[in-house]
């Protein structure tokens, strides 16, 4: 916890030194009246002209094809929830830089002021981001909350860009690459395994829809309420409804204790502290846990190897298995945008995840080991790849 | 005319090289974990606090204090109409790099696209902008058409940060500068003057309530419809109606040729040769020719000094006085920024114009030159420091 603290105000001392952390440069330099016609007017209107025509030219003639808008409305920063996008900003910093390092995309923060910050209308958000869209290759939203998110997200996905919900599909392909080493590191198969999740915001929801995708045996949803369950689909908003229908298939109204005992791996993107050593050491032989709750786990990670887990991951960079979403967002962007996909399929985010797999060694494997470092260098090139060749073969690639 | 084409040419081959004239950096190397954790999580979570408790932070923890968004909707691009978001971006990008290599300020070009492109509606626009707002120090509004752009900004005047519509006010200053040495050069007083305005759009418009607001004797107004005049107030949409109550004081159906003849100066933001040798030479002694059409002008540099013109600009930068938006948006900017200004004020627009048109000196002005050139480097800091302090005497600034 000192050791948190310390961090944080290191942080807080460098962001006042940094005092911005991005900065915009002109690759076009003003020295004389000749290069201000040539840079902007008159010559400038003939671009404009050529791109009035044929709007695809955009890509060629501005930076349209390596821009990205990091689009937050604030509702859920971090761990601490819905400060608006104002106090957001950091983030989008943060994540418009990792953008830069990783994977070579501009990336613009752009934090909305809602009209009504206590109760996001999906819609306003919607209608900002297309009209937001022109000048922007593709739009990741981030720090949005559940459950309008995947309103939002959905309703995107015909404009004609990439538009990239980082919180729910950045940890879903992350996780799903963790799951699909973990589980041949255990001698199993996702198509005979039990899991159980815990919290469906918009990183739970997207790991249960990837795991019934990956024909995951049997999926049990758990949060504030208690389980996912059919029974109920009345009461639901509609991102628990679809949940319903893919998750606890016996409508069972089991507590998280009693899952446990069927589960074969445990995910958890919730809250500290919801389970413990007893719920781990109840699991099926071979348990998996992944307790990813900021700062502090659904488990902690000793307590988890204590209680007989074979494979453990969490958020923190200081234990193995980081689930980091850097392992994704900065190659699925850079693989999409090299092809100027329309959008990012869901098989583009399975091979995110296949491709993140197969980058750990079976040596690693046997030590435990399920995911590359977010540092690892071959990362974002390898998924870009995978992802680009996949538009290619889903027909939404522009080139 | 060739030569013209010349440029567009290059202007074309330049913008496919460029492939953008913009790029995003960061100032903060993520080279290993605690960088990471320095700049993004779990660290950014401190500087997310310090704002959530005092917005204000924001200017100091983030690159607000130094970033404007450069928001055009497309519709009056340049001389090329409503040609849409997408197709003007090359202009934003084009401001953009303006803003950098003139007053280091970061600029992000952000083009709309609206619901109706053909019917610009003004709270879609009012809307957009404030849900924007929070991420951006200033709003340079760009190539928003009339009437719906002096709605726009009027609108957004309370939001907490600078929004000025260059095409407005950018226009009015550097015309009202070169108005005031050109009085000077002649030995007239605005006060004296009659001035004829052809064209009533966003920077006629904003011409003419400057010139009101400089205590102008007379002015009229002209658009494609003829004379502005109070008679036909309930015909006219809101900004000709505030126009009509400003101008033409006896409410006189005088044609531009009548009305030429009782000018001491005439300002051309309109169309191709609206005038000729002859209407100067009716003009009233010592008369002041500002054809600023682009890119042909109401009246030709030559044949406006063949009609006894004793000062001539034009928006060309081939001829001496160009009327260049250049010589007061980054100052403007840089000055309102470098407070914090709430929002810029007639007053603040004044100063800057008296900045601007004190840097032609006496023998300059001699030789009928009454603008100093975009590039000279007096211009940023004069006008900055002039819009800063009106600023602080105005109430509005932050710091």
């Amino acid at each position: 916890m000192k050791e948190k603290n310390i961090i944080y105000e290191r942080s807080l001392l460098a962001h006042r030194e940094w005092h911005g952390k991005l900065e915009m440069v002109s690759k076009v330099p003003i020295e004389d009246r000749d290069a201000l016609a040539l840079a902007y007017t008159p010559g400038v209107a003939e671009p404009c002209r050529v791109i009035t025509k044929d709007p695809d030219e955009a890509y060629q003639l501005t930076w349209k094809d390596n821009v990205v808008a990091v689009v937050s409305d604030g509702t859920a920063v971090l761990g601490l929830g819905n400060i608006g996008g104002l106090a957001g900003l950091p983030v989008m910093e943060g994540k418009s830089i990792l953008f830069k390092e990783f994977a070579n995309i501009n990336a613009v923060p752009i934090c909305m002021k809602l009209k009504d910050q206590e109760h996001p209308n999906s819609q306003e958000i919607i209608d900002f981001v297309k009209a937001l869209a022109p000048s922007f290759g593709g739009i990741n939203l981030e720090d949005l909350s559940a459950p309008h998110c995947v309103e939002v997200e959905s309703a995107l996905q015909d404009i004609g860009i990439p538009v990239f919900h980082d919180d729910q599909h950045g940890t879903a392909i992350v996780v799903a690459a963790a799951m699909m080493n973990a589980a041949k590191a255990v001698n199993k198969d996702i198509k005979d395994m039990t899991f159980v999740i815990s919290g469906t915001g918009a990183a739970g929801s997207a790991i249960i829809k990837m795991l019934h995708r990956l024909k995951a045996k049997e999926i049990y949803g758990f949060n504030i309420n208690g389980i996912i369950n059919k029974k109920y689909y009345d009461q639901y908003n509609f991102l628990d409804q679809q949940l319903s229908s893919i998750t606890n298939s016996g409508a069972e109204d089991l507590t998280l204790t009693q899952a446990m005992k069927r589960a074969d791996a445990f995910i958890g993107v919730s809250a500290p502290n919801v389970i413990n050593i007893d719920m781990v050491r109840s699991m099926k032989p071979g348990s998996i846990v992944f307790a990813m709750a900021n700062p502090t786990p659904e488990i902690g990670y000793d307590d988890a190897v204590a209680g007989g887990a074979r494979i453990v991951g969490t958020g923190r960079s200081d234990y193995p298995n980081q689930v980091n979403n850097l392992l994704a967002f900065p190659g699925v962007f850079r693989g999409a945008l090299d092809c100027r996909a329309l959008r990012i399929t869901e098989n583009m985010k399975l091979v995110a995840a296949y491709s993140i797999a197969s980058l750990v060694d079976k040596e690693s494997l046997k030590n435990g080991i399920v995911l590359p470092s977010p540092l690892d260098p071959r990362v974002v090139p390898t998924v870009a790849e995978a992802v680009m060749m996949q538009a290619l073969k889903d027909g939404v690639a522009r080139l």
